[in-house]
């Protein structure tokens, strides 16, 4: 019989939570990421002269051996708010005594779960800069095939004047290029503070156990602790935000040159209908669509979140958890789906062409050629692509 | 080994997700919502003639016994934008081909979606109100044990003048009251309408077959199809909404009061820290603020969503799958834990004196006696309750 | 004579600011409804024998005769973060010392302001609802004219089988009714509680002071203060938001049949272009759009607001008053847009004929007749409609 | 002389518009925006010989000297969906024909508006920046002045362990920094691609011309025109809403600390009250926090915008412009409030200590000593910031 997984979403996922990220930020990955952290911080401790070398190791190898189940721990979190203290004691339970003191020494809860969630972060954020990165790519690909592809230009979904297809294309990977920038801009640190953020309980050995547990990790080390100074959680949802709108942009697009009387682009996939075996929807365009439009509400809600209690919040920090969670799916799932639409995009430049030779002589007043500066452009745009590709 | 589901979220369901929706919510329940619609629809259109009544019997015993996973429905979904073609499909295998013509005649994938939908909501919201309206009651039997329990007023976060305890649970239960109204006030409705809603597939007997599958499935018939007109849904996240503000106000009061510094009340069943162990975290009301701090960027993703193209949209609809999910579990969770809060909520009459003493005399100019009319003010509340709950 | 300056924004108001609701919302008429709250709170609470009759009669007068500035009001409202400590100071320096004690009597702040804001809103949504209706009568006369006009239905930005433009007008119109439906459900409330929400200023005579005033101002009468019981506000607000949506929905259609393209429908009074002379911009269309796309985040504000502070709110309050202006703005500006857009609509039958030509036979497997049960649900649709307007 | 009108809603301006803001995004400031990318425009066109140079400066000229009037332009805006038609208009009616129609040569309406947008989006960033920048160097000053001043540690609104004001204000200081470092990353830049992106208007000077207005204007040159790709906007927004994070956080903190029983900080200049003349609220810190609780919905319109049509939006363009003056103006409004409320901030360090000694022993098990690194933390965060302020 099937396990019972009440907000398994499986139902919806093919759409939804489409691509390599839900795997990034699945209970296990999140698991992963907290005993990875509990481990590092044994380790660094340890290397910081802060526990005895001994115990880090043997609390190493009891991370790497736990089989943990995350619905037990999450039903235990609810006595205390979090899954940390659970996991801690399934930690500890695995240690003999002497050993099992060393574990989560001088961390706080948040440290292990903010610095878990920087973890799971980071690698979804790579999957979803590869989709970015191959989406433009394939922007790119299109814009060099058609960069002298002349088609209507339209303006407030009125036809105006000529532009090629090269130039849409070059502003989809514009738009591309932006939000991986954003992405990569990202520096996810080490939370390490403590119950109110003093580290007190490592003592001045304290600094050198942040430095080595980022080094370990391959975080950052922060300034100081910021368990409610929350710039890096809300920097990170503005940047998958931005990265939704220049995925939403492109399929917009689709979508309307996919229509029945434009027939400018269809998908190379399209999907089909039960009751309608002429059509062709335009499924992957339409699927990033709907991803995309989970952004701006979770951005909304992690934004909101970041005004915090103190020395750690009280239901606001708690807040973050699923919005941010659910961000990275939606906007890694409209990149995953982005990214097969622009691959698939089968472009006619003969119907573009007849569209034009329709709109008659639609120029500009004073324009000396009808399609003005708009090989320039996507020349620009591809040459910055490039650049940023060979980087 | 645990199977791996990777959106399972289990994790922090503990906090996030706890009580009765998740499970009306879950794939299973969405399913089974989805599998009484198609069973539904052929009996209806039975009744109304349209289909063989023993092709309707086949139907619905083949939907009762049908064994369908929802993650290889989900990953099927994928290539149609709707996880109901391969439903639809499942169901006409499990029938010899004379009867699988008749399955899921005359609808589109989005009456299957939305009307099972409406059912899971229904559902999810039956539990919502159960939940709201005991912590309406608990609120009522704080106002009336504390009718006259004095304790001093706070405005703008500093102390102001006298008020009762009483006073405050009545303000409380007049909020939870009024979100209870509006979540009673829905009207969920079935979704039928076939490929652009003229339900052509029926013929003549397409209102009929509307009408008696809304009596089978007790959901209103609605004047017309409504795949674009969306004001069900808005409506109903609407409610949702104003339900999260009046969730979290008593559970704002209650981090507040529960403060050291102020310590008027505490909560029954307090959560832990590993590390401190003097703390007594106000785990309920923390948890209630943080899930009803997520209804607010849900709704605005459903009222986003509303906008939607011509017959039915093109990424607009799939946009309120996971929200309205997601906005029902929050706000079901917040009501769990509110509920849990209030229920168990210790409250310290004599701090409450004590801290009045101190205070000095606040009293408003020209107050002819302290406590105003904190006692009607309750008494008019809980009338109010009572007769709600009586109805 | 003062400048009528109050939310001028003149510059982008011809296009987000249109219709009758911005000079509802004026400062000028904030200020009129604040005037007319403490007018009515003298005369309500000398007829509950609180106050002496003379001294009502005169701040009634004072407060008709009063020429206050809404900038200076509001400059001097940031040092006691409310305009209303400015605005009773300038009614008791109209008035001799032994009169202007009686002015506010037993009121706070507010009091005053969340029951003029209630008086604003009330007519606001008149000025609103007004409009819904007379766009929900155009979209009725279009469903009528239209019946039986074939056009080709459009799922997921393709075309799919025959409707009429009928329904897809009567679709307009179930939306527009059930926003009015909404808007017409909302019962603003007086708000009069004192500085703690014990109305201990008004001694025994309180409740009665509420009932004279709630009927003065033709408002409900609340079982208690609600000073942090923002259902109404909360209500009102998805009120708001539930009919941006129907707003929008029409004139997304509008804009989408509009495309050159297509050609189904345009817009009466097109906009030009000043460097494209051939162009006919769906001004209205678009500009209704863009004044219901700011609902979605104003709602969400306005939720978020609703978890208040002990008594009175800490900034939780103060953050309602931008949003709740703007979102009435928005959403009437939508109104307006939207009537002006459907009251002018041009519908070319002859290229929705000829679409549906060149569509060929796509029809849903099963159907006796293309147009199916277009004709009865728009017959429906305008009986519902010709209830409500007659009721 | 005409009335300064724009954004006055001078009723709640006080509070809600504090600081140098609104005049940076006032109509008047607008329009001067708007005339002087015209006049740029044409010099820049004449640099790149794009038109006559004599032609060029009579257009400046006419510029420098347009009397138009924000309120005319905008109703006149309602016909065209955009202002800039009747101010194009205005600004060729004051110039003979044969220079008239070098006015606006090459530009569409969106050119010049989404570059004046950049333009007072860049001023009023700038007096955010340096509200930000105060209220961090009063954060700094209170980080530096109580380094050692040790205060009871607050977790999940519970007592904790003891911590510094100091570490608390380093903390703030932090996201104050980060906040700032944000908005200085922005680069806005020029618009320029008229009807439809390719510059045709401008034939092979296109380019030149774009590189020659934004040296002029201080803005950067784009790779190509951005119509439709908003991720200058996005990012914008998103930095807008980072900082109402960072500013929010310190503000909720100091009504935390400064209710009664708390008593550890007070504002320098609290509000009083009408009734009660014991009370000191926290209105700079209350009012920051409701001017930063405006941010998140904004953001997520901003956001929601972003996913525009083809060469230029119908209705997701216009939508931007509410959202963006009001963002800029609830940021700054909430920048200058902090400013104030930190920089007059009054603390009370014997509080702070007898709350300590009330606590008791509260230390983290293993402590070396009880304020662990909080020295070191603070002495980090101030050595962050000079660099930043000295860079």
């Amino acid at each position: 019989m099937r396990p019972s997984s009440s907000r398994s979403d499986g139902l919806f996922d093919g759409i939804l939570a489409r691509g390599g990220v839900p795997a990034t930020v699945s209970d296990d990955a999140w698991l992963a990421a907290m005993v990875a952290v509990e481990a590092a911080l044994a380790l660094a401790s340890a290397e910081a002269g802060a526990i005895p070398a001994d115990a880090a190791t043997a609390i190493a190898a009891a991370c790497e051996g736990l089989d943990a189940d995350p619905g037990t721990l999450g039903r235990d979190a609810s006595a205390h708010g979090t899954p940390v203290v659970p996991l801690v004691a399934a930690i500890r339970r695995a240690l003999p005594d002497d050993v099992a003191t060393y574990v989560h020494r001088g961390a706080t809860s948040q440290d292990v779960l903010d610095t878990a969630a920087m973890l799971v972060c980071r690698d979804a954020c790579a999957v979803i800069l590869s989709d970015v990165d191959d989406a433009a790519d394939a922007a790119a690909g299109l814009a060099t095939g058609h960069r002298d592809t002349p088609m209507i230009g339209r303006t407030l979904l009125q036809q105006a004047v000529p532009v090629t297809f090269g130039l849409t294309a070059a502003g989809w990977l514009a738009g591309l290029d932006a939000a991986a920038d954003g992405l990569r801009r990202l520096r996810p640190a080490v939370q390490l503070g403590g119950a109110a953020g003093t580290l007190a309980g490592l003592g001045p050995a304290g600094p050198a156990v942040v430095a080595a547990m980022a080094y370990r990790l391959g975080l950052d080390a922060p300034t100081l602790p910021w368990h409610t100074e929350r710039s890096r959680v809300t920097a990170l949802a503005s940047a998958l935000g931005v990265a939704a709108g220049a995925l939403g942009k492109p399929a917009r697009d689709v979508t309307l040159l996919a229509q029945g009387e434009v027939g400018e682009v269809s998908e190379g996939s399209p999907g089909g209908s039960s009751a309608m075996a002429h059509k062709h929807n335009p499924v992957a365009a339409l699927s990033t669509l709907a991803c995309a439009a989970q952004a701006p509400g979770l951005v909304a809600t992690l934004l909101a979140a970041a005004v915090q209690e103190h020395q750690r919040g009280a239901g606001t920090w708690q807040a973050e958890w699923r919005p941010l969670r659910e961000l990275l799916v939606a906007v890694g799932s409209a990149a995953s789906w982005l990214r097969a639409c622009l691959t698939g995009l089968v472009v006619h430049p003969d119907v573009m062409r007849a569209t034009l030779d329709r709109a008659g002589d639609h120029r500009e007043a004073g324009a000396t050629e009808p399609l003005g500066n708009a090989g320039s452009f996507v020349d620009a745009a591809l040459a910055a692509h490039a650049l940023r590709r060979n980087a």
